[in-house]
């Protein structure tokens, strides 16, 4: 079995700190001058690793192997979040890296076909996981039109900034990819928590949400009496708190559920607020939870509805994700790594984020596996894992790569 | 007794309307240009009145009477809120104009020495009730050093381009006030829902309240579990909540509290919150009201500290007033006149709202005079009275000021 050059690979995770650096974490969001200088220096060691590296015109960095097929893709994003931590992505990235040249070092793996691979755009700046599913066919016509950054900064102006202009897109070449394989810090406390070394990821879980918008009728907070207001707020902390007491009746053991965002207008303290909004996010890998929240949030507005107070309407929130199942036979195989490296220090677990993993299999088979964050912490400067986890990751998906193009070519 | 002249009355109203007009409202916030035309309109109409007008130094406009004392004061504001109705304050300003010339008039009155004013700045562009407090001596020193409203715009520089840099500050002169009678629109709903005139003031409502500071810790929405969260968010709903099912069982029949503003930290859809604010305000003419409230505050902050999530913490907020009785022979004297001229259809009430009455109360007795507002709207734009209760209320508060002078003087 191929062996991963643990000091090359941390030498390498810290070299790609060092774009955009903000130690201890990194300001790297997509198109930004830092992503494409990490970008460019992500297309040389692709190039000395022995691939074909280039940059398509969305800004994806591919490293193809110059073995014959069929090839697995490995990799993950190097663009970070605005306030970002070092290893959300790019962990995944390296990995992708330094299990091609593991192979390549040894005989008995250097003839199989491993392309690296580092997507654009995962965190959202202008469109949600724009790379792999540009690179994946999953980009409708006109999707990118227009698009502009939460400051308003066109894409259009990115994509010229950064060289791009001219340049053609990737697409996935029909055929070639036995799957995709994809490392990631498990941006959750579980492991941690459990003590584990390895998440083999099952599935990602699906994403529901709704908008609530509350309209009641705007007052002087001293002269309105109690009986006949209609306050957008005490309807919103209603049916907040109701969700609160109704959704662990219905969830799964992994649900989670958030309400991040209220707003109340005008938001002064001595006016009763005539209108409020409030956001849901709900998420579980079962299709049957996230409908059984989506009923029970109908249940509470009706109830809410009912009071007599200010009113509630709703609407789907912007992102609804579909649950999905990692592939069987690739969680097999991350699996029976783990035990070898991590005996009894793995488990199976969902996904409670979204990966570009959830958008690639659509098309092709597809595994995760997660390491622990120290303290569970995520798209924050202090996000880290400890150096011997991020090792012992990289040989089980080394194993794991080795394993699947083995049983395919011989 | 004196007649008002209900022409003369509605036609000076509607000509005020006419500084800083935005109809059907007006925008005249203390010291604007508009506001300044306003004053100095409304000094020439003392004079014409036969009163000594002047403005002092900051922005009060009083027509003193020409009649050895004992004198009412009678009087309210012109400045208005950023976007205000074209009754609030405007409307007691113009009763104490048409009152002094009511008396004038009338060979029985026109020995009685009523002094009007229009304060400056009740409604809190710089301080609130600015003016009163400054007459009656309740600016502490040092209070008006370096003060800029919302936008950062100097009280310094509004008072130069008044033209009142160099001008003095009246003071009461100490012995000559009976009292003061404030007219007043209701700003509220519940003279017009009970089909009353009239409202006779009988105390203005004590304010409390409270600014929670919710602390718990920010994470990934979908990676963190429900059961180690520590959501901001979801205390602040359920202490929300509480606060609205307990306050019922200790409120009086006129409470009333509100939960204008909350603010969520970052306050977005997949990020559980790490911190919160909230902003309680509650009134009551009860003390023993206002101390219950704070005491079920305390409670339900320990009941949501014992829960184990996040914690919240309190400080009281920035308004803090105890409520103030009206003198009780100017409430009788207000009432005897309600009866006469609107016979049952006028009751004694609290004010919700504050009024400079509630400053001048500390150092002379004080009588306050509600009419009704339509739809209860007020600090709005379309806020609006009947003609017929503007000008009834103009003859009750006349009769009543007649009486009280009477009382005194022979």
């Amino acid at each position: 079995m191929p062996k991963i050059n643990a000091e090359r690979l941390i030498g390498d995770l810290k070299r790609l700190r060092q774009f955009g650096a903000k130690p201890p974490g990194v300001v790297r969001p997509a198109f930004s001058e830092a992503d494409m200088e990490a970008r460019n220096w992500l297309k040389d060691q692709y190039t000395e690793a022995g691939l074909e590296a280039s940059i398509d015109g969305i800004g994806n960095v591919l490293g193809r192997s110059k073995n014959p097929g069929p090839a697995l893709l490995i990799g993950s994003h190097s663009d970070s979040q605005p306030t970002g931590g070092w290893l959300d992505g790019a962990m995944g990235v390296i990995y992708g890296l330094e299990i091609v040249r593991a192979l390549t070092e040894d005989s008995g793996t250097s003839q199989l076909a491993v392309d690296a691979v580092s997507w654009q755009d995962e965190e959202s700046r202008f469109f949600s996981s724009m790379g792999s599913r540009s690179f994946s066919g999953q980009l409708p016509p006109g999707t990118l039109e227009g698009l502009c950054d939460k400051e308003g900064y066109p894409l259009e102006k990115a994509l010229d900034s950064a060289g791009l202009k001219e340049v053609p897109f990737s697409k996935m070449e029909q055929g070639r990819y036995l799957g995709y394989l994809e490392g990631h810090i498990e941006q959750g406390p579980q492991l941690e928590l459990e003590e584990k070394k390895i998440g083999v990821v099952s599935s990602i879980v699906g994403i529901g949400g709704t908008v609530f918008n509350f309209k009641g009728v705007q007052n002087h907070a001293g002269t309105t009496m109690m009986k006949i207001r209609k306050d957008a707020s005490t309807a919103l902390y209603r049916l907040a708190s109701r969700i609160n007491e109704e959704f662990p009746k219905v969830a799964g053991e992994h649900s989670v559920w958030t309400m991040g965002r209220a707003v109340l207008h005008p938001g002064a303290p001595s006016i009763v607020p005539g209108s409020a909004e409030l956001e849901l996010q709900y998420r579980d890998a079962s299709i049957d939870v996230l409908e059984a929240f989506g009923q029970t949030v109908e249940r509470l507005m009706e109830e809410i509805n009912e009071m007599g107070g200010a009113t509630v309407a709703s609407r789907p929130s912007r992102i609804q994700i579909p649950p999905c199942d990692m592939d069987s036979n690739f969680q097999k195989h991350l699996s029976k790594a783990a035990e070898v490296h991590a005996s009894d220090q793995w488990k199976t677990m969902p996904s409670g984020a979204f990966h570009d993993a959830g958008i690639l299999q659509e098309v092709i088979p597809c595994g995760m596996l997660f390491i622990p964050s120290i303290g569970g912490v995520s798209h924050d400067f202090s996000e880290n894992s400890h150096d011997e986890d991020i090792i012992l990751g990289c040989q089980v998906m080394a194993d794991a790569a080795a394993s699947l193009l083995q049983e395919k070519s011989f």
